[in-house]
């Protein structure tokens, strides 16, 4: 499990070639960070999470003229690919309809993938800095599963942990939180968008609002593991909002999610850009 | 992350069917087991394990005309399948023959998935017993990378851990060793044959020689992990024999082991049978 650098040229590039255009720019980040626990890394702890919002969202931000960055855990589920079947499964119809939405859309697509949480931080920072000068048109909607939790490199084990003790104490160290440094200085006009999940109802609108003071992102989207595929509730941070989306039959929630988004992130860019 | 249950009556039948014929059965155990730290499962440890070596290996025991059991983590690498390209790659040729060995091949394949550790557990001492009865033509196959800590189900939180801590310490109990009970218990005829992983050259046969003192395994294939894709160490119990196979150009090296393997499981049916 090597860690992943990024092709900061291709980037540049890609992001450069689209900088013209009037056409808003998304950095979608999606799945989960690792944190490994020895420096040859065998064992690590990961968060849960598919990658399945992330790469659900990626297509309506397409579809909505967005150029998207897709900054994913390698491996993790991918815009397009996640809706063709495995061999197997018998059923090879409807692949085509899918094969043609990514032809269309794929020039205002890139891929970006990251491993350990290292790398996301490593990342996050820079794919956000080349979009400070997109000012209002960047939108930057933050679904990786982040870990809260890691082991400082230099505090790492070289080799695998030996099996065989009685007791295996891990001691981890929280990681630096770099959600605030966003809109305080990589993009401070990005629409900032993160996402908040929980297991117990009870406290997820408090977690919310705490992170909504803590980092200034402009919506936080609430939703709880088990039900997160049918409800998110969403909190605006300049007008003190609650919306709470129910899925429609027939639709993924992500369809929902985006069109909302893309509308508040017009708005936005009415103002003083 | 759902623990899996395996349905029992859905192997006792693929088994069944396969009972009259005088085929060689393999369980092939492939992947890498889970930790989950809290029961409403969001963050969990993992170990490193794509489940490369177990898919190719399925592959070779078939065309040597076993009948495969492939108990896999959820979402690993699956044989056939991982030849396909995804399609963010162009080339799609080549996709065609794969798909028809897997046809060929597919009545004499079951696939078991697994996620969490304990489910592993379970469900290895369940598969094993289903083999007891087919003697010294069974043979397992244990690859899969085990997680040897873990946090026992009546010590698990039972929410999310909570972030903004000044430390998080994870303590961890020793997982009770199966691999032992295999011989020991679960199918004593069967021939049994295990891998041992190591980022440290100078333990791996060492430790091959404590693990086959403890366990009683026919076979032990030591690997490094980052040589393991072409070069393996196999050391015979019975004979006190140790022999390496490199890698030969345009195979892979699991097609070697298997071979290998296949001649010692034919010689070993042949003693009291």
């Amino acid at each position: 499990m090597a860690s992943t650098n990024i092709d900061l040229a291709l980037v540049q590039s890609f992001v450069d070639k689209h900088r013209t255009t009037s056409r808003p720019i998304v950095l979608v980040t999606s799945g989960g960070t690792t944190v490994p626990l020895e420096k040859n890394t065998v064992r690590f702890i990961d968060n849960f999470s598919t990658g399945q919002r992330g790469a659900a969202s990626v297509e309506y931000f397409l579809e909505r003229n967005y150029i998207v960055l897709f900054f994913h855990r390698l491996s993790s589920t991918l815009p397009y690919q996640r809706h063709l079947k495995s061999i197997f499964d018998e059923s090879q119809s409807e692949q085509s309809y899918h094969l043609d939405q990514y032809h269309k859309f794929q020039a205002s697509l890139l891929l970006i993938p990251f491993q350990t949480v290292t790398d996301y931080l490593t990342g996050l920072e820079q794919l956000c800095s080349l979009l400070k000068s997109f000012k209002r048109s960047a939108l930057i909607y933050a679904c990786a599963a982040v870990s809260d939790y890691y082991i400082p490199n230099d505090e790492l084990t070289e080799h695998k942990i030996p099996s065989g003790q009685n007791e295996l104490i891990i001691r981890l160290k929280p990681v630096p939180k770099l959600l605030g440094s966003i809109k305080g200085e990589y993009a401070p006009e990005a629409f900032v968008v993160s996402f908040k999940l929980e297991t117990d109802e009870k406290i997820l609108e408090e977690k919310c609002l705490q992170s909504a003071d803590k980092y200034n992102q402009d919506v936080i989207i609430g939703n709880m593991l088990k039900t997160r595929a049918n409800q998110v509730r969403i909190y605006e941070r300049s007008d003190k909002l609650w919306t709470t989306i129910n899925r429609m039959p027939e639709k993924e929630i992500e369809y929902q999610i985006i069109e909302l988004l893309s509308e508040k992130h017009r708005i936005y860019q009415m103002h003083m850009n």
